[in-house]
């Protein structure tokens, strides 16, 4: 809940062309909301406010825009270069850098040539790290002090630098070099003697970022620690910026959407589902899709093998899809959890003894039910229809036989397929549900019919 | 990265029985190093360690272990009730409510006694809210003001009680019955003069969570507002505690595992992977896969229905796999992509149409492509192995035609079906892959069969 609702309809403000009113409503709003009103609007009332309202609250704003408004709302001050200029500079490095890394090259420079020497270098330092990489989620708003100070230096340094600084729960002590040697909690610079040395409040244990390092591997980090915001360093040391872990929140929700389209078979789309051009969504699918029918090709093969036995028992074939897809189906439970309980480090590559024998033995269980419930379908609808002729019993053997195998296997192989694609050194994700069911069916249709070669040779074979 | 390495060897120190320099260096540590430590140990050096360190580290170092060591260690306390006391009542007010709600009633209601009057009565109220609900996330480690005093009175209660809060970004404005009036950042009061009054500050804004509402629905909230704590208030007002944005960490991992389980036809296990019994991994397991097969039980009755037409054509059956999987793989990609879209309220109810109108052109495009490739698998096949007899032509057009039909049926059922859940209001994880694979299989079949019958009219059949 919140009691942030706006007081006045912009929409009337606009007609009456009252910019002054709009850019004061605008300004007593939280920026999300300020955002979603104005998101709401046509383009032609979007391009008039923009030009109306401060730069001080587009800059606000601008990260809650989607990436095309952005982008609109900055061409519409393109007659007006000294506000775009402003906004641009205004921008937390951050969000500036969120907006930069989507531009073309050529677009990028000329916003690049806008801005101010300082945040000229920040925005470049930030843009040349690597895509998904920590350091492109940095802001350099944040504090840093010297350990040859006092406190009371520190304090009144922070009381006029914190002002823009995302957190100043945890001041960070830097040298010369801007090397990082210490973070400290404000609440302890707050409880210190003023005239106490930095230094002697230092316990040079801290917890850093490497700025080159994946983005997925930062959740983990602030999941341990439990820490609000976390320092981000380079290689040799020197601090580039801070991470707060409301950021973090946007990254574990990407991570889980990508892992999670992956599971279902499709490439990861690097935008959400309805802002995807449908070319890019057809794309994305038909590819996995193409692979899958490739792969599932091998079961007319496998069912041409046993076409004798098919046309001298035609009532196997009626059987195929319910014996194949339970493989199917108890595989992809099995690669589900295994894909996740790894991408959460709940597991790792070691475990995997431990989770084949749970999965054996669960893979027994629930084929022996299934199994069960198959020989009970075709032996009741025998007796009850007189379905199935007179080798029902030994129809119903071979699909209660051939369901515990199916499940056994894709059980073992939904369960081992997601090591086997990380210990190769690819996303287990890949190994995604229809993946494993495509798979399971071909060697499932193996197993039925040689169970049923078996059970039925001499009578129905 | 973290330059906070164990300098000692624990497992030394306690077979030296050095327990004063364990203290010591579990002390310098982070207690989520502490913690990991500690667990790697046996449980009788555990219980030796635990009996032996201050009671402040356990209580530091607690939430970081699971929740069977959590049991363990207090346990191991049962003979020094002042100590097992001193660490109860030394939790922060989350992490006590997390390890009290996993408790059995009796035990809790044994522990809750041991608790100092201020600390039950915040354990109480935080108990006393729903599963799954805020307030069982939220601590009581804040710092709140009052209206009346002046900006120097409220940076002494800071400097008093701000040591122990977990954050001190914002503080909390509340009236005579802790009715939550306001927040303020500390920065503001860190520049405003001394002898200004606290109302005067105010500007009576600010976005709280309702201690009821889903801890779900709190993630949409941070992620929208950007914030590294928020309050946490009761229906009229009260303020109960607050969050921190690392603690909603936790939650949208868990989100997330929970949804990717469901897709997986799992139900959501409550522990990890590696901690859930066998038995229960195996109950939660087979109640899905059970329901499945009944379902799938459908397209042998589906199948009987065509009996007549396999045994005339056998070579029918051959492609029965290869044609209702791909039906199930579009399916399980279309619902993938649309319940993590509703998951993360990217689309709602109201998109249905739009998102319909898209998956019927995608499903005409992936059925085409996938009827193509059918099409040339036949041809080519019958061309070079002369294998499916003298109407391979025909049979072709009939795979061809019925993917492009199934493929569109599978993604327009498997783009609706979550929408259908949810406007049910059931979860729409429920519409998992293999739900939808099932179900795109029995009416596979069907359309499969149909298409046959009419091409293969007066030729195979």
């Amino acid at each position: 809940m919140s009691n942030l609702e706006p007081k006045a309809d912009i929409q009337k403000l606009i007609k009456k062309k009252q910019f002054a009113a709009i850019n004061q409503e605008l300004e007593q709003v939280e920026p999300t909301e300020a955002a979603t009103m104005m998101v709401a609007l046509s383009e032609s009332d979007q391009q008039a406010v923009f030009k109306a309202i401060s730069s001080d609250i587009i800059s606000k704003t601008f990260k809650h825009f989607p990436h095309h408004i952005q982008l609109n709302l900055v061409r519409s001050l393109e007659i007006d270069k000294k506000k775009m200029a402003e906004v641009l500079n205004k921008l937390t490095p951050d969000d500036r850098t969120a907006f930069f890394i989507e531009l073309p090259e050529s677009t990028r420079e000329d916003y690049l040539s806008l801005l101010a020497p300082k945040e000229l270098e920040s925005a470049k330092q930030l843009l040349s790290f690597p895509e998904e990489s920590v350091g492109r989620l940095a802001t350099t708003d944040y504090v840093a002090i010297r350990k040859s100070w006092t406190v009371e230096q520190a304090l009144r340094h922070i009381r006029r630098f914190g002002r823009d600084s995302e957190t100043i729960n945890v001041i960070y002590i830097v040298d010369e070099n801007w090397k990082l040697l210490d973070d400290i909690r404000l609440r302890e610079l707050l409880l210190a003697e003023p005239e106490r040395d930095i230094e002697s409040l230092m316990d040079h244990r801290f917890v850093a970022l490497d700025a080159s390092e994946d983005q997925e591997n930062s959740i983990r980090i602030f999941r341990e620690y439990d820490r609000a915001a976390l320092p981000v360093i380079e290689t040799d040391g020197t601090l580039i910026g801070i991470i707060t872990s409301d950021d973090i929140l946007d990254v574990v929700e990407e991570e889980a959407t990508e892992d999670i389209q992956k599971l279902g078979g499709v490439e990861a789309l690097d935008d959400s589902y309805i802002e995807t051009p449908l070319s890019t969504l057809i794309k994305k699918r038909s590819r996995w899709l193409a692979v899958l029918f490739i792969g599932e090709m091998f079961t007319a093969t496998a069912m041409g093998y046993f076409e004798s036995e098919i046309a001298k028992a035609v009532v196997l074939a009626l059987f195929v899809p319910l014996v194949i897809s339970s493989g199917g189906n108890s595989g992809s439970q099995a690669a589900t959890l295994i894909i996740r309980s790894l991408a959460v480090n709940e597991i790792t590559l070691k475990d995997w003894w431990r989770v084949m024998r749970r999965e054996v033995i669960s893979g027994l269980v629930l084929g022996g039910i299934l199994g069960l419930m198959g020989f009970l379908r075709v032996v009741v609808w025998a007796s009850a229809f007189g379905l199935y002729g007179e080798h029902w019993m030994l129809l119903g053997a071979t699909i209660g036989i051939a369901l515990v195998g199916v499940v056994l296997w894709g059980t073992i192989a939904g369960s081992m397929l997601p090591f086997i694609m990380k210990r190769l050194g690819a996303d287990p994700a890949v190994s995604s549900a229809p993946f494993v069911a495509t798979l399971v069916d071909v060697t499932g249709l193996v197993i039925y019919f040689s169970v049923a070669s078996v059970v039925l040779a001499g009578t129905l074979l």
